[in-house]
């Protein structure tokens, strides 16, 4: 049923791949020496014939002075829900399908925002730290650069990444496409709050937005001296404007709106401000009619993205599966995977580097054996925490919630290779 | 002279950031709370203040379904020198000293070709592997990405980054601005090559790129087995047309031209193809007449990005030196700063993750005096080979030489703040 691939063993490699065509015999007097008759589709590019872009001069430098994706990858776009009302309150989200590796790319990296998205003048922003303080201060964009530096891949990923509320979505990037990972560099929260000086009351920072939402979070003192970064650049370049430009916050693991944008005031206060965004929303509804507040924590999940919901596989044999898994408390320390419904587990391969609260790349080698059966991962983290399935979620939350669903998510192969969300069934 | 600002001594991280400014006092009275006649540019947009960003809506979700950078960063581009003839044979530097961390944005990745960058439709690109193997075979590149894959952050780097020759430029991108890193994604190279399966005389691999120079370089049968990839991936998304799209070569560590672009073909011989760009171009003639010809590894390097040519300190104080060290050997295991021409130096703090074949962030604080004085980084890595001086470089090179100056570079600073180019002087 599934067939472990080893790393090392040659011999089973050379049989998983079957789409590879063989030169030689036929072939060879059919495509490659030039029977123009034999010729198909799949040999007039191959030496010795010259395809027709080998034949004139590339496109030249200075085409582009910042680049942009081929054209034919123009579908790989961030995927915007339909059936939301965009534009006061609105989202993209990151083809989580469509990628690789651990890096999402700028371009593609999620978006979620209140109010629109603010054209800032860095050169008109301000800073402001006040309230319980020593030293209220006034900080432009080029004085947080003048801080000593810090750089750190972590992910960022909606608290509603999906919300409990069926149907969940087709592809992987309608079910937790509002996840991207990314290098954040910018200064420790910790030496800014120091500049300051904190007095001994000062128990919360109250971050606001520069958007016209004002998006307002409290966090606790601990984060602040913990890990949190007030950060300038993303993946080497400034922050994009969807993404906070010129100055945002980072909190490594907690839930994306407290990553607070467009960076504009940190307020510190004993008490936390019981904001619009922390009571009216991103709260959660317990079955005792209690609403569970200040959930920061991003807790382990996982999910599988090749093969995912809205491809197929062509065909039987040979087949990696590969995802991701994250988790707001640490390290992901394990991913196991299974292919038969969740009767049977193994352990996926993780890929290094593994960085606390960053994305992590599992992969499996599997054969597919053309039957019909659900594939899931579930994830775990250094704490050991153990990512539940949806029905081990409601069983402690109830029915009513919506925010933190961090279910396992199966993925349905049918006989002729379509993948759909088993969760929707 | 210098001051290293410990990272756990708050005190003396009070007193760096000079720019700050504190609200209090007067500043209360004239800038906070509104008094019209003493508020200045740096008040205006502070609480309770509102700036005029936040008093409409911002952009609404849907208008950039693949993300650009702010238009205040529109200077951040690529780096084409003005003096080389471009077109056939160009290049584009990545601006390193206005980017931070080590993952270099696909946007701003270096791009150097032969040839111009070919448009290549993915779906009629093959890539062939024939020679001295059992089974020759042709690969679609879904074909390629039905292997098992593996995700890995790498630099890049030309091997004429900079050439040997005067002027080196301003700026440390006109210097080593042929230099970039991202996380690739493919598939081990070894393994493709055992679906074929080797004869026992195969010990080169001849890897031809499907542009109009038809880029050809030899690869010893090592390299391919230790650690080489077939990627189609960057920084999560599929490689850019200016990278190879869709499929290329990255060899960890080796001279930038054998990371063949638009790879076709993998030819396996038992010698060496002695192809123009391994013969007219990057050899390295030496001081004995003979020409050092396969010199793949780019050797241990490091360069300070901030302070750097081109960029003014503006007032005396504290400065953070930051930077970038990389080997094609491995990793980087130390970096050494001097501030004072070379007569003392001191150990930078590394950046986690320290990768193999990767950019390694490096940070020193310091406290520039306003005094006249060079700054400039040594990187050694983990096989104890020390970055040289121009001088020491020479001295075992020559004169004649182009290829492979991995010369440390120094930077002046004046008394008025300027930064330049030491090596140019």
């Amino acid at each position: 049923m599934t067939d472990s691939v080893d790393d090392s063993t040659a011999t089973s490699r050379r049989r998983f791949l079957r789409k590879g065509a063989v030169i030689g015999g036929a072939a060879i007097a059919s495509g490659i020496v030039g029977n123009a008759s034999a010729i198909d589709s799949s040999s007039k590019n191959l030496p010795p014939n010259v395809p027709e872009w080998m034949k004139v001069p590339g496109d030249p430098m200075g085409s582009q002075l910042y680049g942009t994706p081929s054209p034919f990858e123009k579908n790989v776009v961030k995927n915007i829900p339909k059936d939301l009302p965009q534009y006061l309150s609105a989202s993209g989200r990151t083809p989580l399908q469509d990628l690789d590796g651990i890096i999402t790319p700028n371009g593609l990296f999620y978006e979620r925002h209140h109010a629109g998205v603010p054209a800032i003048d860095p050169a008109q922003h301000r800073l402001m730290l006040h309230g319980l303080v020593e030293r209220p201060l006034i900080f432009t964009v080029d004085d947080i650069r003048r801080f000593p530096s810090t750089s750190q891949i972590h992910f960022l990923e909606c608290s509603a990444n999906p919300g409990y509320k069926k149907p969940y979505g087709k592809t992987a990037s309608d079910l937790v496409g509002l996840l991207s990972c990314a290098e954040w560099t910018g200064v420790s929260m910790k030496l800014v709050l120091q500049e300051a000086g904190l007095r001994p009351e000062a128990k919360w920072v109250i971050a606001e937005g520069a958007d016209a939402a004002a998006l307002t979070r409290s966090i606790p003192i601990e984060k602040c001296f913990e890990d949190a970064l007030i950060v300038y650049s993303q993946n080497g370049e400034r922050l994009r404007p969807q993404q906070g430009y010129p100055l945002r916050l980072i909190l490594p693991g907690f839930e994306g709106n407290m990553n607070v944008k467009w960076l504009r005031r940190l307020h510190v206060t004993a008490e936390p401000a019981y904001s619009r965004e922390e009571t009216s929303k991103y709260t959660d509804l317990m079955p005792d009619g209690t609403a569970r507040e200040f959930s920061f924590y991003m807790e382990a999940k996982s999910i599988i993205l090749r093969p995912s919901g809205g491809q197929r596989l062509d065909t039987k044999g040979f087949c990696e599966i590969t995802g991701i898994a994250w988790s707001g408390r640490g390290k992901i320390s394990r991913v196991d995977i299974s292919v038969d419904n969740g009767k049977n587990w193994q352990e996926a391969r993780l890929q290094e580097p593994i960085l606390t609260r960053a994305l992590t790349r599992f992969r499996l080698p599997w054969r597919w054996n053309g039957e019909p059966t659900v594939i899931q991962s579930r994830a775990i983290d250094e704490t050991g925490y153990v990512q539940p399935t949806l029905a081990e979620l409601i069983a402690v939350r109830g029915e009513a919630f919506y925010y933190h669903n961090n279910a396992i998510w199966p993925w349905r192969i049918s006989a002729d290779g379509e993948v759909s969300n088993a969760a929707d069934d």
